[in-house]
């Protein structure tokens, strides 16, 4: 391998989180993308809608880039697409027909879809991005069409495990494909990239097939209408109900946008072979004897307003839920999300309905591989290096334990963080860390700074109220019209010391103002100064930190 | 019993939800108060300190009120006292005495302790308030000094558990006074109410001692430092884990607020049977070897600047951890926590410590009654009625069944929410939902509605930004001197669109202010009219809904 054939993995995502998967590999000045998703932010609160990874990278070196390779639909390896398309040009998408379609959908979504140049892929295809050349191979997961990738690289071959399991007796389609990866193993792989995600739980993870029998009793003996909550994604499961449905007498009612979406590209794909003549229209609900009714529904994580949520409510206008009716939440809860659920599951209790979930039921399995199939895929593979992608930090940092101990790795596991760039001259490996990554907030489909001001300002009101201080000055500034006038929002409407911290704000405003001057040595613009003075009054007072706004009004007269 | 021995139950806070304990049982025109706790919002993104039962019954029925029973003190149970002082004068207080040194220290910082009149009780004491005689018994729980109540009332005897589990094996101080219950039984208890926490788990709750085995080993074996966080109020746990200490040779060594507050109080009642000479001040961590320190710490629910975040950010100036190092996290994820925990873990995970946490390892047991014991203690007590107490509402509801189920209560099982009354004449049982009940919220020490403006508007510029429109008059406010003034906070540096809407709104606010009159027919301030304007205009161009502030300022010209 000569100098110029260094082999540089440069996490943007996902490495230190759950979410935001993104990553590059560079070899010969050739880039190739390996997914680039998004994570949906428990900053709901900020009202914002999405997080993407900062892009600044790729974006630098975007004559680079040769490709990008989608491993699955999920929203966290494709929902960013749309936004890095805005950025650079990518000269080809490889990714399945079922993730192809989510994409376009995605770009038409915001306006990018004439950037949007895509290849669909099966597994066994082999495709070249620049000098890689890319191989799909089958695994089992949460949704339809996951692919581990085989990356052939001018410096070594590079196994990626995508996300997966390895089900043995998965619900549709077969196993995972491992005698490719044993193939694999043989021509002596430089790097294995594996998924982290449950490298805390031992053993193998149980068969989708597993659940088969408990949905079925829990389907067959209620005595009213039964509503599944579930990842619309997860179609092996939404086949396995609908087939549970057929054996039961039960109609298929789909409830939730993305529902919708997910069961009617995958019926036009041919990927969920079910008799359409079990699904029904929600109008029909209503005549529908309760005993035949089957509904599917999002908001397994008590998303407000999702299709759960509402029927939680009973704002469902179609169903309302009461005692010998059955409500199934066959996900788990994601961290974060607990309090939602249980809003959810105890407004679903107060209408009579029975419930089960995680925990009292066996409802759900992961897609993600345990322990347990991680060191097999680690033993099939045996590669020189290792490095964990796809999990919080922990997650990595156990993962490289378990391939360290496994003694499948011949040279090294490392731990890599978005941002550093781990590089492999044929001889010496080497970790920098000196890449821009972290993330961009989405709000309205325009995307902003974590640090930057939308964040920041809100956080600041919402913590700490906001006062308002208006100054009427005359032309030139130089002089207070009248007292400023101030006001308060966000504070409790009988709170004891306003009156008093309104005086001490007018004065502390009124000298500030005038005892601003240009060079002042801490360089504060006047309006900066006077925020100043008036965070020292609450702090003195209320030790909080509101969030101050300072107006400058020109009065006409002047 | 006469038509005016009715007794009521009436449950303000603690039915519905996890937190806010709060109960008045009224009788003979008399009521008897059982605990008054406090609730930790989600909402300390607004900057909200606590949350407290609403008192309007108890102000409005003050003259009623012959004293108030505190069952132990958890926060959850004795937080919400200052408050209650505030508005009421309470004749009597009975509480253990760690419970009444707590109370006294919360009742000082809030400037009530005036108003304050306690009566330390110990387990087998009964004592009057008004014609109720209170008993108290002793249970398990992870708190020192735990009771359960039996209220001899006039219309006849109800037993409440407190916060209990049946442990056999305490690590200190003798089990549950099964005995004591089962004599209570057999005077023919009109009411049981008991604790609902954990009643989705099967079986019976392990015991604090169960735990032993596995601390010592971890701690034993740890070649470095070992950090133990728990909550400090579990006095049972610090006392173990001193006495593991002293086995392993390591010296403890308090860190966090509460955790030196809690230590101290049990030590000075003689309650934690510890050689002081265990305890160093955590100036000399920095000269212990590392394998001699044992740190207790606070904030195992990942709490923002806790001592355990702050050793997990490399902060604490006398404990920098590293590999070799050992935390435990000796206490349950509070759902809502998980995100913050998580946070914590990871960032531990990066200086190189082994963690051990809830569901890695046996580091912890909770305090609250299983199923198994919930049962048990329904067929001691063998009520008429059963009242499940102390939970969110599905836990109320699965308490009730397992006493339905039971055939322990000859009467019936209601499940009561907060507000709800539960009337009981001798003869018939009566529910009614009457009573003003809910949440106030406190920040710095005030009191304010859960719709109130702090939260509303705090809420608003958090969700939607902030917008301030400055408006320029002349005296009589009949015309604008110049264009109203627009400034945005809370919004994305870059937005696009912010030139268009700020012409927009300039536009709308203008003919907002000259068309609106007093007697327009929606009853609008010429504030609310503009503000509602500049909301149109958010509405239309990004779905999203600021917060809109409006002032006017009167010119000197005119």
């Amino acid at each position: 391998m000569s100098a110029d054939t260094k082999l540089r993995v440069i996490p943007l995502g996902g490495l230190g989180e759950v979410g935001l998967n993104c990553m590059a590999i560079e070899c010969n000045d050739e880039i190739l993308i390996i997914d680039c998703g998004v994570l949906f932010p428990d900053l709901h609160w900020l009202g914002l809608d999405l997080v993407v990874p900062k892009f600044d990278y790729l974006i630098e070196n975007k004559h680079k880039i040769k490709g990008l390779v989608v491993t699955h639909g999920h929203e966290d390896h494709i929902g960013a697409i749309p936004f890095l398309l805005r950025e650079v040009e990518i000269p080809i998408i490889y990714a399945s027909r079922f993730a192809s379609r989510l994409i376009q959908e995605k770009c038409s979504e915001y306006g990018v879809l004439k950037r949007l140049l895509t290849h669909d892929v099966k597994a066994g295809d082999k495709v070249p991005a620049g000098s890689f050349e890319i191989e799909f191979i089958h695994v089992t997961h949460s949704t339809l069409q996951t692919f581990a990738l085989a990356i052939h690289t001018p410096s070594g071959l590079i196994i990626h495990s995508g996300d997966f399991k390895f089900d043995e007796t998965p619900y549709d389609g077969p196993p995972s494909d491992k005698a490719r990866f044993l193939e694999l193993g043989r021509e002596k792989p430089i790097l294995l990239l594996s998924d982290s995600t449950n490298s805390e739980r031992d053993g193998h993870c149980p068969s989708e097939s597993s659940l088969q029998d408990d949905l079925l009793s829990l389907i067959k003996t209620s005595p009213g209408a039964v509503v599944v909550a579930l990842f619309a994604s997860n179609v092996h499961r939404v086949h396995q109900l609908c087939d549970i449905a057929k054996e039961c007498g039960r109609k298929v009612f789909l409830s939730g946008r993305s529902m919708e979406r997910y069961v009617k590209i995958a019926i036009e794909e041919g990927l969920l072979p079910i008799n359409t003549s079990l699904l029904y229209p929600l109008e029909e609900l209503a005549q529908t004897p309760r005993h035949e009714i089957l509904l599917l529904s999002t908001g397994s994580q008590g998303e407000a307003r999702s299709s759960l949520f509402r029927l939680a409510r009973n704002e469902n206008p179609y169903l309302k839920l009461n005692e010998g009716d059955t409500v199934i939440l066959s996900s788990r809860h994601i961290p974060g999300n607990e309090r939602a659920i249980n809003f959810v599951v105890n407004h679903l209790f107060k209408l009579g309905a029975t419930v089960h979930y995680e925990g009292t039921k066996n409802v759900h399995v992961s897609g993600h591989a345990y322990r347990g199939e991680q060191l097999d895929l680690l033993k099939m593979v045996r590669p020189k290096f290792f490095i964990p992608v796809h999990g919080e930090y922990r997650h990595l940092v156990i993962h490289a334990r378990t391939a360290r101990a496994s003694g499948a790795v011949s040279g090294e596991a490392f731990v890599v963080e978005n941002g550093q760039v781990w590089e492999w001259d044929g001889d010496h490996v080497k970790m920098s860390d000196s890449i821009a990554a972290g993330r961009k907030w989405i709000f309205r489909g325009e995307a902003g700074d974590l640090d930057g001001s939308l964040i920041k300002e809100r956080r600041a009101a919402a913590r700490g109220g906001i006062v308002v201080v208006d100054c009427l000055t005359d032309r030139r500034q130089t002089q207070l019209l009248k007292d400023p006038q101030v006001s308060f929002r966000g504070f409790l409407g009988g709170m004891r010391l306003e009156p008093v911290m309104k005086e001490s704000i007018i004065r502390d405003v009124t000298s500030a103002f005038l005892n601003w001057y240009p060079e002042n040595p801490d360089g504060l613009t006047r309006e900066q100064a006077i925020a100043l003075a008036v965070r020292r009054v609450f702090r003195k007072s209320l030790d909080s930190k509101p969030l101050v706004i300072v107006s400058f009004l020109i009065s006409e007269r002047s």
